[in-house]
């Protein structure tokens, strides 16, 4: 059998639906799953390096990188500007690793439109009370702080038909499974076939 | 998490490419896999019964059957007819059970259209010379009825690409795991979710 190509995988989700917790079990669990590397217009912090936490370049290079296309989504967070750079995304996929972008909805959005034969995953909670408990309960945020973050979630649980695959992280070894069933999956589309197919 | 659906898989891919045994180890590891049961205007054989092995029906009522769209998918088989009954699968799926249909290409074709909503799977030989071998290493059959077989084969295997879904059977183990992360991701389609939540 051939080798196959990495695919890009999506995941995204209200903050506190577990995703870190799911991404780590999946990425024990299958060493072809790696992260995508942004790139960034923030300075490094100590113990950071390019190219492998982020690409760290000028405002001016960014901005150059989305007008030629050069990015899969971008946002800016606390004045920085981030995003997903398409080449060594492709790299990593024809070395035959799985890229996984964690992101949030307005990036998975931009994604669809510019790599739609990404996978693109949802993280849904049980309920939404659960989400709630787990968002106040992490106890270090003022109640404001844990309202906006619930009126935030309550809108972007809103948005998960707009993915392809739903898991709902009730016990965390069946959303894993869940994850790495997809995964598995993906690699069986028969456009995945015709593609690497052809290479 | 609410009690899910089950979901019609079709399983296709020339003869002797061991869709027989995928399905197999599949079942005997995911115990809600069940196969359909067809009907049929032959006679039982000795041991068969109506409503397990298949559902027993005159050509008359086989014939109303097609006329009302209460079968997914039809073919007629050395003068005798076979089908799939929507109502009996119907009740499975309410069951939560995933229903398995191996069928050939035109039956599977005719799922497509009358039942889109479920996985479309076509299995390969690792290359044609392995299918040749395992058609031809059987050794029950005439030269020209394995001329026929091949030629047969060779014509379904260009089918492959009208699946959503491929499987290569290369080794044993990796086909049948492909088989159940392809269903467990099924579950996981944002579709059946919504299906589900409106149950």
């Amino acid at each position: 059998m051939m080798n196959k190509r990495g695919q890009v995988i999506v995941i995204s989700g209200p903050s506190g639906v577990g995703k870190g917790t799911i991404l780590k079990g999946a990425m024990e669990a299958d060493k072809t799953l790696a992260f995508s590397v942004s790139a960034t217009t923030r300075g490094p912090r100590p113990g950071e390096l390019d190219g492998k936490d982020y690409f760290f370049v000028s405002r001016e290079r960014f901005e150059e990188m989305i007008a030629q296309g050069e990015l899969l989504e971008h946002a800016e967070y606390g004045g920085n500007l981030y995003g997903t750079p398409r080449a060594a995304l492709e790299q990593r996929l024809d070395e035959g690793v799985d890229v996984v972008l964690d992101i949030e909805i307005q990036g998975a959005r931009q994604v669809m439109k510019s790599f739609p034969e990404a996978l693109f995953i949802f993280i849904l909670p049980p309920d939404f009370e659960t989400l709630k408990k787990r968002l106040t309960g992490r106890g270090t945020e003022t109640p404001e702080k844990v309202a906006l973050r619930l009126e935030t979630a309550k809108r972007e649980l809103g948005c998960f038909n707009e993915f392809e695959y739903i898991i709902v992280n009730d016990r965390i070894e069946d959303a894993v499974d869940d994850f790495l069933a997809i995964v598995r999956a993906g690699h069986c589309r028969c456009s995945e076939y015709i593609k690497t197919d052809n290479d």
